[in-house]
Parts: C-alpha cells; structure tokens; sequence
C-alpha cells in the first residue's frame, strides 16, 4: 500500500483472529462511520453511539435485515469503541469481541461486508497506523515479527524494536549527522577560515555514528536468525538412532508453534527452539545404498536436505561406529556437520562406561584434537543417549556454536528487524564513510553535506519519514489480515 | 466442576483465542485480585486500578521480574476491564487484548501463572457464571454449541438458544405445570365436592404442557443433525468420477471449517455444507476386485465407511452403466443409497442430450419409477456433471431428503441443544403423562402432585436449577479452555 491508497472514508472490515474454534474471537474495523455502521446491525444501538472512547458495551450483534426472528440474531459480543485519533490506527475503531467459532467470526465479517464495510488488505490497520503518525515503520514492522516469533528469545527481541528501541537509536544517530550538518551550513554562510573541511565540524559525531551504524548492520544477521530460524538436518544410515533424537529433541525444546508437524512420506520437519534459537528440525529417510527405487529417491531428499541445511547432524550408532557408507556420505556433505554417536546408554549399560568410549575406527583413521578423524576436514562429535538425555547439553551447545558462528548474539539495545532496514541502514553507513573520506581528501563542503544528507534520507526510509511507495507496498504486503 | 468447586478466591487465567498466528490474541483473566494482579505486571498500574468498568486501558504487559531491561517487556496490549458483578463470570475480570502470535499469548499466560493466577479449566469461565446466576445451563450449553458450529444455520440454532429461547420455553412450560399443582394445592387444603381428581386442575394446561414438552423432544434430532452432522460416503469403481463429485461439492459447498482437510492414503474427508446442514463428506478408494493386497484393503475401508454412512452416494459412470460389481456392492451396502450417474456432460457432447439417457441396463433390468432397478429394494438415483454443475441442486435435494427423513428441520421458536436436555426433558414428559393417567384414572392426589413435581424437578435439571452435580461436572468438561 501507498500513501495514495489511504482512503480513510472507506471503512473496512476483518477477521483478525486465527479461524479455529476457540472461546473468543475478534472481527476489527476501521474507519470514518464505522461506530454508526456497526450501530445499524447491534441491538443496542444508542448505547453504541452514546459510547465514549475506550469503552466496552454489551450487547447482540443481529442482521436487522433477515426478516426470520430467530436468523438474525448473530452472537452475544462485546464492543470495544475507540475514537480517532486515540485508536491503533488513528481513526474511529470498533472491534467485536464474539464467541470464537469459525461460523460465528464468519457471519459477523459477512455482515459487515453486507452493511458497507470494506474487507481489510493485508496490514490495512497498520498502515493506517504509519499514515496517520501513530507508528514508525520499525514499530509497524516489529507487529508483523512478534506475531511471526517462534521462540520467546525471537518475541523479546521483537518486544523491543515494538516499543520504539530501533526506532529511537535510528534517531539518536540521525541527531548526530544534522548536528554535523548544522555545523558544516554556519560555515558554508559564514565561512572562517578553517584549515580543512575536517575542521568544520566534529569529527568525534561522525565517528561515533559510523560506529553505531556499523553496529546496526551487524545486528542483522543475529536478528534475522532469530526471525527465520537454522536449518537442522538429521541425518545417518537407518536405526543410527535419528526419530529417537528427533523426538527427545521435539519432547524438550519444542518452539512455540501452532503447526501441527508436517509428515510426509520422506521427512518429518518441526520447529524446536535451541537455547533459545527457533530450529527448523528435519529427519530424513535412513541413508542406505539401495536398488528400491522409492527408498533410493528418499536417500536423495535426505542428501539435498543436508545440502541446504544450516547445520547436518549426521548420527552413527555408537556401538558399531563408522563405516564406509558413513565416510562417504560425510565426506559429500556440505559443511557444517556435527557427528553425533548415538545410544551411548546402552554401551554404558554393558558396564564399558568409566572409560571414554573411542567407537570403532576405520582401518588407518586418525582421531584428532578437533573432531573424530582427519579427512583433510576435522568434523566436531558429540556421544549422546536420546533416552537418558546424556551429552544432550554438550549436543545443544555445540549446534548453538555452529548456527551462532560469525553472529552477534549478545543482546543489543537496538537491533535491526529487516533486510528492508538493514540495506537501507547498510547505504547510510557509507555515506557518512564517504563523507569522512571527502572531508578529510579536503573535497568540497557541498559533496560532504550531499553525503550526510543522503544518509539521513536512508535513515529516514528506515523509519518511514521518506519511504518511496514502492518500498511501503513491499512492507505492508507481508503482513496478515486484520493487522 | 460441582458448585463445591467454585473458588471466586482463587483468579483463574487462559489463552481464550486459537494458538496460531493472527492479528490480535486474548489472554482471559477473572476472579478476586485479578486486577491488583495484573496491574503488577503492566507498565502503567496507577491506570488500571482507577479505570472503570467496561472500559480500556492502553500499556505494555512487562516482566517486572525479569532484570533485563528489553526481555522484561512482554507485549503493547490493550485491558479490558470488567467489575463485578457486571462481567461475563459476575467477578472482577480482565481481558488482555494482545498480538495473536503464539509466542506472545503464551508469554503473557506463562507470566500469569507466575504471578498467581491459576489455569482456568475447561468452562471455568462458564461455569463461574453459570454459578453466580449469571447464564442458565441451556445458554451455557449453547456457548459451546456457538464455538461447534460448522455451518451458518448451525450457528443460528445455537444463536436461539444463546439468547434464552430454550430457557423462555422451559420457563412457560414450568409455569403451566406449577399453575396445575397450585390448583391441586388448594383443593387438598379445602377440599370441594369435585367428582374427579381431573376436575381439580385445568386439563386444557396439562394438556399442554405434554404437547410442548413432546415438541422439544421432537426437536432433537433435527437439532443433533446441526450440531454433529451427517456422514456422506462416495463410493462406486475406479473413475466412477469420485474425487471429482468430492472436489465439485467442496467448491461450492465447503462448510466453515478451519481443519485442514484429513488426508490419509485410504480417504479423504472434508466438511460441507449441504442445504446448510452440516455434512461430513468422504471420498474412498475405488471398489475393484483385486488381487493386489494394499489396494484390497482399501476396498476394505471403503466398505466399512459405507456401513457406517448415514447415506452412500454409489458412483457409475453415466456413459458405462451399472455392471456385476456395482450390483453386488448395492446390494450388500446398508441402506440408505443414492445411485450416482456421473459424467452427463461427455455424453451430452456426443449430443445424445435431449433424449432421456437410459444408462445401459444388465440384462432383466427393471426401471421402474422409483429407482433404477428392483431387486427387492429400490434405490433413488440422480444423474449428474461434476464439471458442469448439472443435476448437482436435484443431487443436494436428495441427500437432504435422506438426511432429513423422520427429522423435523421446520425452524421452531426453541429446539433442544443437548442429549442431556433430550433426556431430561423427555423425563419431565413421561412424568406429566403420568399424572394426566393418575389423574383421569382417579388416582389419589398426592400422586398426581408427586408427578407433577418430579416433571419440575426434571425441567429444573435442564435449566441448571436444580441439577446434579455429576451432571454439572460432565457440562462443563465438554469446554473448551478460556470459555
């Protein structure tokens, strides 16, 4: 959506939760009339238009048109009445509150669509929300995050940016580059005589903005992880043991999702949540050299499956080691890949605990510092038991090491929440580069102030000051319904 | 829950909205303290302790608690609130109106429990409303009914109920009934030289009373069919023109459903919604005699979904007739059948439309008018396109004439919304009926009164005044959380 596709006058309408039976759901609208609009189909109409903002009444929303006594009485709701501008969206607001059965929001938004209002694009809240200045575009985005967030870690992160965290270290940097600005302007009107351009503002500013930015830009891949989630791949001949791991792994750290588990005939995939971290899990079909043809294709999905992972964990039986079918299959995977030996409980159980187990080698293997054999790669191993929860830990952090490896995970108080804002915030950073180096080569004053200017528009389109249409459309269009 | 298990004391909590991702989600809060309780946890406290009821307050649900500055905030949410007794449970309550994401509603319950609410149990909410006389048991019951609804007009049903249609009968019918005892009363107080015990009371209201109470009982299984629905099985031979009937009534017809269709290798299912009853249809696998042992069993599966359809839709296709096989799964299949011709629109192109087409008959066939052939039954039959959309309203009306055979779908001013009310309502019915035999038979009084008092008591179980607690327990387990 555009700012040219604000159309305030037309009302709209939408379910705005999730359509499952439940005990309550919510049909929002929006828009100028809407609290008469709604008076014309609720039982109580003068209660409703007598209504100050902020306010709940009761009542039975009817269809006033079906002429069956019994047909148009819809549900018992309660109406939540905002008044413009104090509203999420900045216009007159009514949401309905109504039991939560897929045929009774249905009906409702049926009714509403029937007495004028317009079903609701995806986002159409929030962006009414970013046209009428109740929200940035960091806070606009951050709605569509903390819906999205599989893991508590990804909600708080997304809670933060929500409450204004980006957005205020987005502005307190921009505060730095008009400060420069301000100075560089009272020299180009009246000019002294400085040595440099360099000389004409305060080098310590634009450093210290550089340095945020650069920190910003950083944020984003940990963010984005925390946002999308790793691939983690299962992987190893069958019975090394990986539906076992699947499953403890699912029993113990499964992420707040809704989705039922997908199950196809060749993988089962889950989200789980590492430390935190939203994990995409997949366990493959068992990989074993096979003239079927239907098992044969199911080792392939399980080899490209691997081949796009984040991190394969590939498992052997611990009791029988690696083999040659291992070897090979390790030794085609792309990187990173954690060898897991499985069911360590029952080594343990045939009294060969205490020691360390070694596993059985291959002829001429070499177990090193790093990892279980040296083929020209050192691989990272881990001994586990799925079933008494040994070396799970070890298992956890060394998947953690992998998927966090090159990322900033320490908590930021401002982290980005979008590569829409991490390539606008990436240009800014070199701008203001740029516009160091122009100062110090003793370039002209007017292509530093160019420079600087063109970074706080990138900034500005961070945060939706100057954000070209095409880019708000892009934003918006991700969003769900009702939101 | 027994009213012994009703503890205002202890503030219960649930998420009330479906846990997948949506625009907004509602965390349900109620009972003593509760909004002491959450003003603890939200960011501005002094707002909520003043505010009044049914009104709205704007904040941040946040984790004082928590010492990291970012992780403590929760969600921007809005409150409603509500004082006792004027709430939906008659107690102090709030609602906290937050992001639908699954993430976010399960933090803000999380941080309940933490701060000293109790998880709600099924119907909790429901049920301390019910017990502070603030909804009978037929409005209760019609809540979950609501919530159940998988088609419009179930939904409407449900909506009667809600509103206390069922509740006003049973009143005025009580009424009938106690009037007759206080003329019974007075008699046995100051006895009068009546001939009979009939002549004590008003016939003409006992006579009614027993006509209402029978029309309820009618009611039910009208009502049952709206509420569970009926089970339309396809069967007949590979490329009948199965999965296109299956898909050509989804299109048009799908029921308000959220499940995502079932699909197993044996059958699919999926809802619709046929005249706007609710129809739970199936697709099986083809019939074929078969040596082949998987496919044997689906054929196996076939037949056992037939066994327990409440009608088969048998599939021919129109342009090959029935053959042997057909004949003989007919015959076998448990009454009631509709014959299926598929595919009218292929010969129509062969531009033998126009005339009757007559379907290539076995040998010795009779076509007689009721059916296709007699063989000691007769089956109705209807001859259809699933891509042209021909014969598909004169198919709907067939499956509702079977559906609907003994069934009373006559829209009533109050219906029963329960087996539980059926039975005791059908209780109250015999007791009545007694008394106007004890009565007519001039039995003693005191019989007649003892009747009419256990219709009452009767009557009184299906309102919820005077009902068992192992009835009530049985109510309200049916719930869903956060109702």
């Amino acid at each position: 959506m555009t700012p040219s596709q604000y159309t305030p006058e037309e009302p709209i309408s939408s379910i705005a939760t999730a359509l499952a039976p439940a005990a309550l759901g919510i049909v929002r609208t929006s828009g100028k009339d809407c609290i008469e609009l709604v008076s014309k189909v609720f039982s109580r109409p003068k209660a409703l238009l007598e209504a100050g903002g902020n306010t709940l009444v009761y009542g039975w929303i009817v269809d006033k048109a079906d002429s069956n006594d019994d047909g148009h009485k819809i549900d018992e709701v309660m109406l939540a009445v905002y008044k413009g501008p104090k509203s999420f969206t900045g216009e007159d607001m009514v949401e309905i509150f109504c039991h939560g059965g897929p045929a009774v929001v249905t009906a409702i938004q049926n009714l509403m669509l029937k007495i004028g209002f317009r079903q609701a694009n995806r986002g159409e809240y929030t962006f009414r929300a970013y046209i009428n200045g109740k929200t940035d575009l960091t806070r606009a985005e951050a709605v569509k995050e903390i819906i999205d967030s599989h893991t508590d870690a990804s909600r708080s992160h997304a809670a933060g940016r929500l409450s204004g965290s980006l957005f205020a270290e987005i502005d307190s940097i921009k505060k730095l580059i008009i400060d420069t600005l301000a100075s560089i302007e009272v020299e180009i009107e009246y000019p002294e005589d400085e040595e440099t351009i360099a000389d004409t503002f305060d080098r310590k500013d634009i450093e210290l903005a550089i340095s945020r930015l650069q920190s910003l830009v950083d944020s984003w891949k940990g963010e984005k992880l925390y946002q999308d989630g790793a691939r983690v791949v299962l992987a190893g001949r069958t019975n090394a043991g990986k539906s076992s791991l699947f499953n403890a792994i699912l029993k113990e750290e499964r992420a707040i999702v809704s989705d039922v588990e997908g199950t196809t005939r060749d993988w089962l995939e889950s989200w789980a949540s590492i430390n935190g971290i939203p994990v995409r899990l997949f366990d493959t079909a068992g990989l074993r050299e096979t003239e079927d043809v239907v098992e044969a294709q199911g080792v392939q999905i399980s080899r490209n499956l691997a081949q796009n992972a984040d991190v394969v964990l590939y498992l052997v039986d611990g009791r029988e080691g690696l083999n040659e079918e291992d070897r090979d299959f390790i030794e085609k995977c792309r990187e990173p890949l954690i060898v897991v030996f499985t069911k360590i409980d029952l080594i343990e159980e045939k009294g060969r605990c205490g020691e360390k187990q070694r596993f059985a080698p291959l002829e001429g293997e070499v177990e090193n510092a790093g990892g279980i054999w040296n083929v020209g790669k050192t691989f990272p191993s881990v001994t586990i038991s799925s079933k008494t929860g040994s070396g799970m830990a070890e298992l956890y952090e060394k998947i953690t090491a992998v998927i966090t490896a090159g990322v900033s995970t320490e908590r930021q108080q401002a982290g980005l929440g979008s590569a829409r804002q991490k390539e606008a915030v990436a240009e800014a950073l070199e701008c203001v580069k740029h516009a160091l180096v122009s100062a110090d080569d003793n370039y002209t004053l007017d292509a530093v102030v160019q420079d600087l200017e063109d970074a706080i528009d990138f900034l500005g389109e961070v945060t939706g000051d100057v954000t070209p249409d095409d880019v708000l459309g892009s934003i918006f269009a991700n969003f769900c319904v009702g939101k």
